[in-house]
């Protein structure tokens, strides 16, 4: 086992990058720990006159990714390139072919190809490493897949999304509002120019149908989960829950019940002691709920060049030492698909922030239409308004119900009665209430 | 890859029950997961006739675990004995010799002949698997492992015993004694009948020098750990700390620093937003700092039959499916000796509660005293009395200082000359801050 383990890396963005100048820093370390070398020896990207401050002496250099994944030179390919499609996947396909363990930190592609892929790799006898697909460095992946064999899961959940979770501390922290702490992220590098796909909670999205596959043996299904994003939270949303003893995450949460396997991305409250609440800034964090251990919370950096490059070197060390554990845990074929558990069936508590029309029997009727279909309430807040006498009276007042467990079916049929009755103005502020 | 692997487990008391009823009873996942079936085919324990619950039809029985470890009906063996010597340590050298994988949850065990027990089991060619003998259920062990390949750790700390933490948790929250809720921990079954163990911090010390092995790549060093227990934390000491921003907590720190490895289990004050900070209860939280990752916090139960077996048959299907990690990470004779770094170089902040004589010049005199060891104080704060006019005014008065950071040798100088002056009642009370 001494002979080195050659790696090509197709792509040399920042995780690349960071792949490259970590196993060259620690080379003796990493050997020590793979008990081999693991030397990189071609690298694919597409401007080769770009100074990334690599030593790249000696190194093959690919423009096609492809070319990389069946060149003599490599053992083992990774791939950082992104998206679910194109370049990204007919490398990793090309590398799998030709008999190559690939690594990748490529969530769109595991999200969407994830199970077609496993079931070649398997086929080919090579292995897939993905711990750098889901929350960067934190290594949840290998506790799914690995660590927790005697376990049935029946919750995994937690930010997924740094970006979303910067946002919302900082808005929580400053009063400010969604649009300003967005222009704040993108000035830090925490957001990207067009941020659709992280505030609209899509990354996030990509990761639970990950960890829902790892977690409950059912193939990925990312087009299975609900998602809502960010952009609607509102600072008094933000205020409101504090008030009430809770904090406002977006949360990627799967959980396997009778109704089948729910997966669902969007706005949360959490008990704000919980631990998952607690989380600031751009950290992850993912809690699993296994019947045997119990609780786990797993936190930590989610993103960054050298937090994902130690995900991807890890998987590598663990390819190198020979281990070929089934990519989603079990093997691919054996992988079940599952039955979506609607929307409708869900069941939980809600915050429902509702802008009445200040005008007699509004509250009234509200309360009424939600006696009708039998959701108790568990509080009612009027926010009173600031004295300001030149305001007329006809503004709205923000009003805050919080339900008791109800499913999701019932609570939107008191919504639209009503709106229909209209006693409010605007859209409804729905969010619903995670358990700890 | 379908033959089943025999696995005999030595030991039956909670964990020893937990690991066999759960490989039977979820028999056809874990097979999924290991790629072939784990069967329990031999069992040892003193007392034959007492009902564990467990189905143990067609398992031999052994009354000497040893000889479980050489029986030809065994492929792995599960050692949840117990105690660094005696039967626990022949079984496993036993199973060592006979060419056998070896699974244990026993700390005290791999504490004291961990490098001794990795050189043989390496030596022969098979795995040992030690996940439950550090935090439980909590995958600590695999994580710093196989996950942080990429990673030199500089600091690996956190809350190793549930006991310690049931009890301080308790104690602030109802500003109880120690006395009283060690009392509650033991008719809860959270400590044992002698506790020592357990509140003098020695569980913990075990589990720490598992610890600093696996992060620093050195020996196990158990005798090289500084070890405090809680008995003298008193709920006076806990209000002060919430006042000045803290909680204590008995945590384990390992370090890595130009004077050598710190190894150091005492009450600790840790800033109160911290993650450490804010586990209560019997849960068990690591932080890991790696210099590629940054700092990573695993969290979940500690303790407790079913928890435990989770990390003990995580490690068998990592046997079953061919997985052959370094015990320690890196090979056995590869682990330098660790330099012990001396207490007296320890460098951090201290909070320093003293019982004043409460006559003129004590506070003068005691800040000089500091003053001469170079220690600036960042806080100091005087508790008034409860008026009561009654009381001699020759009681002390708690006073307490908090320091900028310092080292441990100047601190223990000016303390002692602090007491050699005559001013102060008893022995002060030092509780070390850690860093967040």
């Amino acid at each position: 086992m001494t002979e080195p383990l050659k790696v090509g890396v197709a792509g040399l963005g920042t995780v690349g990058s960071s792949v490259v100048r970590i196993l060259n820093e620690k080379a003796e370390l990493i050997a020590a720990r793979a008990g081999r070398p693991v030397v990189v020896t071609a690298v694919s990207a597409r401007d080769k006159g770009r100074d990334r401050g690599l030593k790249l002496d000696g190194v093959a250099w690919h423009m096609d990714p492809s070319q990389l994944a069946r060149s003599r030179d490599v053992d083992l390919v990774v791939e950082v390139i992104g998206g679910a499609n194109g370049a990204a996947k007919s490398c990793v396909e090309t590398a799998i072919e030709a008999g190559r363990p690939v690594v990748t930190a490529n969530k769109a592609l595991l999200a969407k190809h994830g199970v077609e892929l496993a079931r070649a790799a398997e086929e080919a006898g090579v292995a897939i490493g993905f711990e750098a697909a889901v929350a960067g460095g934190v290594p949840v992946v290998k506790v799914l897949r690995e660590g927790l064999s005697a376990n049935g899961v029946s919750r995994v959940f937690g930010i997924l999304n740094g970006t979303c979770n910067y946002i919302l501390t900082r808005m929580e922290k400053d009063r400010l509002s969604f649009a300003e702490c967005l222009a704040e992220a993108q000035r830090l590098g925490y957001a990207e120019a067009d941020p659709t796909f992280d505030v609209g909670g899509h990354d996030a999205a990509h990761k639970l149908a990950i960890l829902s596959s790892l977690a409950f043996g059912v193939e990925t299904d990312a087009d299975g989960v609900y998602v809502e994003g960010i952009t609607s939270i509102t600072p008094l949303d933000l205020e409101m829950a504090e008030e009430l003893g809770y904090r406002v995450k977006l949360l990627g949460i799967a959980t396997r019940g009778p109704e089948g396997v729910e997966q669902r991305v969007h706005p949360s409250m959490l008990p704000r002691d919980s631990a998952i609440a607690r989380v600031d800034g751009v950290t992850n964090a993912v809690e699993i709920d296994g019947d045997a251990v119990g609780a786990l919370v797993l936190a930590g950096p989610g993103a960054g060049g050298d937090a994902t490059a130690s995900a991807i070197i890890a998987d590598i060390v663990d390819i190198a030492r020979g281990i070929r554990t089934p990519v989603f845990g079990i093997p691919a074929v054996q992988l079940t698909s599952p039955t979506r558990a609607p929307m409708g069936t869900h069941e939980g508590g809600y915050y429902i922030r509702l802008s009445v029309l200040d005008r007699p029997g509004a509250a009234a009727a509200i309360a009424t239409r939600m006696a009708e279909q039998g959701i108790s309430l568990r509080s009612i807040v009027q926010r009173g308004r600031e004295p300001d006498f030149d305001r007329p009276s006809a503004d709205p007042v923000a009003v805050v119900l919080i339900t008791y467990a109800t499913n999701e079916a019932a609570l939107r049929r008191a919504l639209d009665a009503i709106e229909a009755d209209g006693h409010i103005d605007g859209v409804p502020q729905v969010i619903r209430i995670e358990k700890r």
